[in-house]
C-alpha cells in the first residue's frame, strides 16, 4: 500500500473559514477525512504548519520513506528557495497543489518556486486538486 | 451524460513519436481510445489542429454546447491572446493540460496566456493529466 | 466612389453575444448593414476570420486595390509581427479600430503591434469607432 | 444642445507653424473655427495652456457642467498622473485625441497615462481626430 | 507655538465630492477647520494648488520659517523630482500624507518620489492622517 | 475598551541597542510600557518573534478577537507573501508601522508586501509611529 | 541526391514587389527557379504560406523525409514557439534564413524564436542567403 | 550682437543658499551679473521659474528670436516630455547645463529628457557651465 | 583563543547524502569534527537549523560574544532581508560560505542578500570553504 | 581579383584544440589554407588577435583598401561598442561569422553588438561559415 | 603653467575622415595644433590609442602629475568599468568630452560609465568641447 | 610541486597606493613576495596587465601547464565575455579573487562574468584572499 504525505503551508489551517469565495466552505480536515474514507489502496497522512522550516523538516522526515508528497506551500510557494531545495534533496516525487487558480490572481502569485522541483502541478480545481494528486501518485509507476 | 471536448494544439499530433523522453511513447489517439473505453458516464470528443484559428473555431463551435473543454494549446499557450479570448467568450469551463512540466523547461514556457481564462491547470503528469481533467469535469457541479 | 475593406480578427464573429458588458449587444453584421445603408459615397466590404494567415491573405488581396483598410485584429493585435508586416507591405492606408478601451484593460492589451503600421487608431468608442474610421477614409485626400 | 470642451496642452498653441511635417499647416484656431461653422447641434469651446495645473483647473471647471471633454494633453499625456486623476474626478466623459500617431514615434510616446481615465482615444488622424471626437460625443447616449 | 503648513496638491480641492468611496465625504476645508479648533498649541496653515510650480513656491516661502510641512502632493507625488528637490532645499522637516492606501491601488501609485525627501509617511488612514502628522510635528524635538 | 495587538518581527527585539543612528536608543519594551501608562481607553498587547510562521500564528490567534493589529514585520515586510495572506485572512484591521523611513534606505526596502493587506502605513516617525497607530485604531469607527 | 525543402512564411509571397529597398526587386519564384537551374546535385522544393499552422504541417510532412529544411518564417520568427517546437520535433536539420539584416531593424526583430531550434542562421545577405544555405546542406555530412 | 537667453527651472532660485556642498555659495544673480560684465559681444538675458508651463511659454517667446538658449530645467529635466517638445518646436539651438554632475547622483537623475532636443550638454562644472555654454553659442556658426 | 560560530541554514543537515554530485560525500558533522581536531588556536562551534528565525536567534545570541560568524544560509541566502538585518545588527564580523559555485547554477542563486552584510564571501570551494573562512577569522586583526 | 580580410578575435587561436564538441577539431590555420587553395578569384588574408584594440587597428588598416571583411570577434562581439564603431567607420562591407550557434547558447551570447554594423551574419554552420561568407563577398556587386 | 592631457580612445584617430556628418571635417591633430597655438597659459598634450589598456596605462602615467585630464573614450565610454576605475584611482580631475550628442543617438550610447568618475561632461558641441574643457581646467581652483 | 599563476587585471598595479580605504596599504608586489616566502610546497608566479587581451594571452600560455590560476580581473570581471571564454578554453582550474567585497559596492560590480568559468570565488577578504586561494589549489586533488 502506497504512503502519501500531504503537506500544507501557511494559512491553509484556515481553509473553510477564510475567504470562502476563494477557498470554499469545506475545511481541510473534513476533506482529508472524507478522502481517507473513500480512497482505497493508499495511506494518506496530513501535516500543516505556518513555519517554513518546519515544512522543510517534514519533507526531510518523510522524503526517503513515503511514495509521494503532495505539497501546497501557500504563500511560501512564491518566495522559498529553501523549500525548492528540500524537495530536490529527497527521493519521493512531489505534486504541487493550489486550491485557487494562481494564474488568475495577483502577478506575484503567478510563479511558484516549487514547481520546477516537483513532478507537476494541479491548480485552480479546489480541494479536488488534492484528490486528483492522490489518484496520480497511487497510479504512478 | 456530460460531453467533454479535448482540444490539442500544434505538434501534439506527434506525441508518441516526437521526443519520447519528454512526451512518452504512447500516442494521443491510443490514449484517448483507452480513456473512452475505461471512463464511464462521460462522452469524450477529441480534436487536434496545428492552426491557431482552427482551435478558436472549435472552441466557438463546442463552447456553448459541451459541459467542459480540456485544452492543451502546445506552443500557442505561451503566445496567444486570441485563444485566451476565445475561452473567455464561451460558456463551457476549461481545464488546461500540459503533458510535460512547463515550469521545469525553458523560461518562455513558464507562462501560459490561457491559464487565467481557464478554471485551472494540470501539468507535468504526462497523459494522465487528461484523465484527471476528465475526472474533474465529470464531478464538477 | 471609394472602396473600404473592414477586416475583423479572432472572436469578433461573436460580438453581440460575447461579453455584452464589454462589447455591447449589437452584432457586427447588423452594424455593418446599418452603416452601409446610412453612409453615402463609399463602398464598404466586410471580412472576418479567426485565422491569422487568412487575415494576411485578405490584406494582400485588397491592399493594392482598395482606398483604405479598417482593421480590428482582436487578440492578434498584441502578438502579430506578421500582420504588422502585411499592412506595411501594401499600398492602402489602414486605420486600426478597437471596440473596447484597450488601455483600460489588462496590461498585455495596452500595446498593439499593428499601430505603427497604420495611419492611426480609434479605440474605446464601441462600434461607432468603425463608423468614424469610415468617415476618416472617405474624407482623406 | 450638447456642450463640448476641447482642451489642448503644451506646445499645441504652435500647431500650424511647428514641425509641419508632423502636425500639418493648419492652425488649431482656424480648425476650431471651421469646425464650429460646420458642425451642427453642439456648442464647442476651446482652451489651451502650457501649464499642467491650469489644464487641471479647466477640467474641474467644466467637468460637472459639459457633456464631454476632448483632451490632447501633448507631452503631459505621457507623464501626468495628476491629469489622469482630474479626468477621473469629474463627471463628463472624455475622449483623448493625438494629432500624430504616437505609436509610430519615440517609445516614450507610446503610453498615455490619460487613456485609462478616458472613454477612448483617437490618434494619428491629424486635426480630423478632433472632428471625429466631436461627432462621437454628439451622438453618445 | 509651533507653526505647521499643510500643502495639498492637484485634485485635493475636490475631496469630499470626488470619488467618496476612495476619499470620503468630508471636505478638506471642514476637516482643517475642525483640526484648528481641536488641536492646541500649534498654528496650522493650509494651502492648495493644482500647479506643481506653485507648490514649490509655497515650500520655498515657508520652508525656512515654519516648524514643519505636511505635504500631500496627490498625483505629483509619483512623478515630480522638482518637488522632491524643493523639500530637500529647505530647512523645515516634512511629513508626507496620503488619504488612501497608495500601496493597494494601481502600481504607478506605489512609489512616491517625495518620500525620500521627507521625515516619514502616513498613508491610508483617511483625513486622520493629517491629524496624526500634526501630532507628530507638535511633539517632535 | 478596544483591544490592540502590536506585533513586531525579526530583529526588533534589538531596538535600543542595534544601530541607534537608525532606530534610536529607547527599547521597544520601555516604549510599550510608557504607551500603556499614557494611553487611555485601549488595552495594548505586545508580541515579538524572529520566526515568520510564529508571527502568522499570532495573527491567526488575535485576528478574530482584537479590534486592531499594529504590525512591523521588519525584514519580512519585503519578502513575505505568507504574512500578507495571514493579514487578509483575519477580520481585524491592521496598520503597518516602520520605525525608519524605508523609502530613504536601500531599494529593496522600498516595497512592503504587507501594505496592500493593511488599512494603511506609518513610517519614518520613529517609535512615535506605534503611538500614532494606536491613536488611529482607538478612534476608528 | 539530397532533397532540400525551402519554407517561406508570411508576406514573403510579395518579395520582389514589397518594399524593394528592403527586399530587392527579384521575386522568390524567379530566384528559386534560377537556383534550381544552377545548383547541381540537390533537389530543391519550395513552399510558402501565410498561415502559421500550415508551415507547421509542412515541417511535419517533410521533416522525416528530406535532408534539410531552409526556413524563413518572416514575422512568425519573432513570435512562434509552435514553429520552434515543430522544428525540434522532426529529424531534418534546418537552416534559418532572413533576407534583410534583422539586427539592423526594429528591436522586436532582433530575436528569432526559431534560431535555437536550427543548425544555424544566415541573415542580411539578400536572396543569396538561400543559395548559401543550399550549399551548406548539400555539403553537410 | 548675438542674443542668448538663459532659462533656469525649479529650485534654481535658491542656488547660493541651498545645499552649498552641491551647488556652491554664489547666487545665480551674482553670477549672471558678473558674466554680463565680463563677456563681450553677446547680450545675455536671464529667466527663472518654478512652473514648468512658464518655462515652455518663455521658450516659445524667445525661440524664434534669440540666437541660442541655455537651459537648466532642474528636476523637470528628468520628467518633462513637454519641455523636450518645446525645445524641438522652436528655431533657436539650445545647450543644456547642469551645475552638479547628474551622473554621479541618484539614478533617476542620470537621464535628461531634454538632452536629445538640445545641441549638447555641459554638466558637473558648476556655474562655469553657463559661461562655457555662452562661449559656445557666441562662437557657433 | 578566538571563538568562531559556524551557522548553517536549510537542507545543509543533508550534506553528504543529498545530491553528492553537487555537495560531495562528506557530512558536515564529520567535516566540523575533523576541522576542530586539526585547527589550532580557535574554538569552533556549529549550529544548523532549517528555520529562518532560529538562525536569526542564534546570530543575536552569539553576535556580541564571538569573534566571528561563518554563515551558509542555504536557500535563505537568496531571499532573506531579515537575516541580512540580523548580521548587520550584531558586532561580530561574518564570512559567507557556499559549498557549490552559486554563480554557475540557476540565475536565482546568483545573488545573495547576505553578502553585503558580511565581510566577504567564499564560494564553490566545497567544504574547504569553511576551513578557509576559519583561517581568515583566526588571522583577522 | 577581390581582396578579403578575415579577422578573428579572442580565443579563436585555440580553435581545433579548445572545446572540440563546440568548435570542432580542425584548426583555423588549416581551414584558411584549404580555403585559399580551393577558392578561386579572391585573395584571402587572415588576422587573429586577442586584443580588442588591435582588431580595431586592423579594421582601420584594411577597411579602405579591401573589398570585404569577414569578422568573428568572439567574446568581444557581445560587449564591444568600439568594434561596432570601427566597422561603421570604414568603407569595406563586413560579414559577421560565428562558428557555433550563438542563439542556442547562454543568453548573453544571443546579442552581438557588431551585427547592426555589418552587412549580415552567418552563424552555427561551423568553419563552413567562413567559406560561405567568402562566396558572398566574391559575388557581391 | 597648468599641464593638461587630452586622451582619445578608439576610432577617434579617424575624426575628420570618418562619418563627417557626425564628427565634422577637421582632424583631431589639426584641432589640437590650433588649440595649442591659441590657448595661453596651459601646456596641452595629446594621446590616442585604440587599446583600452593603453588608455589605462596613460591615465596612470599622467594622473599624479598633470593638473587635469580631458578624456573621450569613444566606444569604451559605454562599456568600461576598468577605465572608470583608472580615473578614480588617480589624483588629477577629469572632464569627459564627446564630440557628438550621445543622448541623441542609439540608446546604448546614452550612458557613459566614465561620467561618475569625472568632474563633469561636455557633449554634443563638436571639437569645441575639447576647447571648453581646456578653459575649465585652466580656470579651476 | 604545484605551479600556481596569479593574474591581476587593470588598476591592480596601483594596489597599496590607490584608494587605501578600499584596497589597503600593502602593495601586491610586497604581498606576493611575502606569500612566496611563507607558503611551502607551491611555486607561485605573478602577472599583471591593464590590457584585456594580454590577460587572455597569459591564460592561454599557462592554462595547459600550471596546476591552477588565481585571477582578479578587476574592472574586466564585470564586462568581459572574452576572459570568461579564455578560462573555459584551458585545462587549469581557476579561483577568482576580489580584494574588496564587490557585493557591498555599486550594483554594476555585483556580477562577475568570470565566476561561472571558475571553480569558485573568494571576495572581500583583502589580500588574504590570494593566500586562501593558494591554500585551496595547493590542497586540491
Amino acid at each position: 500500500m502506497k504512503k502519501i504525505m500531504i503537506i500544507n503551508g501557511p494559512n491553509l489551517n484556515l481553509v473553510g473559514s477564510r475567504q470562502p469565495e476563494v477557498y470554499g466552505n469545506e475545511s481541510m480536515e473534513e476533506f482529508i477525512a472524507k478522502m481517507k474514507r473513500t480512497t482505497e489502496g493508499v495511506a494518506i497522512d496530513y501535516y500543516q504548519s505556518n513555519i517554513e522550516g518546519e515544512l522543510i523538516n517534514k519533507i526531510h522526515e518523510v522524503g526517503f520513506d513515503y511514495d509521494g508528497i503532495i505539497i501546497n506551500a501557500g504563500g511560501y510557494s512564491h518566495t522559498s528557495v529553501a523549500l525548492h531545495d528540500a524537495l530536490l534533496a529527497v527521493a519521493a516525487p512531489a505534486v504541487e497543489v493550489h486550491i485557487s487558480n494562481i494564474f488568475a490572481r495577483e502577478e506575484y502569485r503567478h510563479h511558484s518556486l516549487l514547481s520546477s522541483a516537483c513532478k507537476g502541478m494541479i491548480c485552480g480545481l479546489g480541494l479536488e486538486g488534492y484528490q486528483l494528486a492522490v489518484y496520480f501518485i497511487a497510479r504512478m509507476q
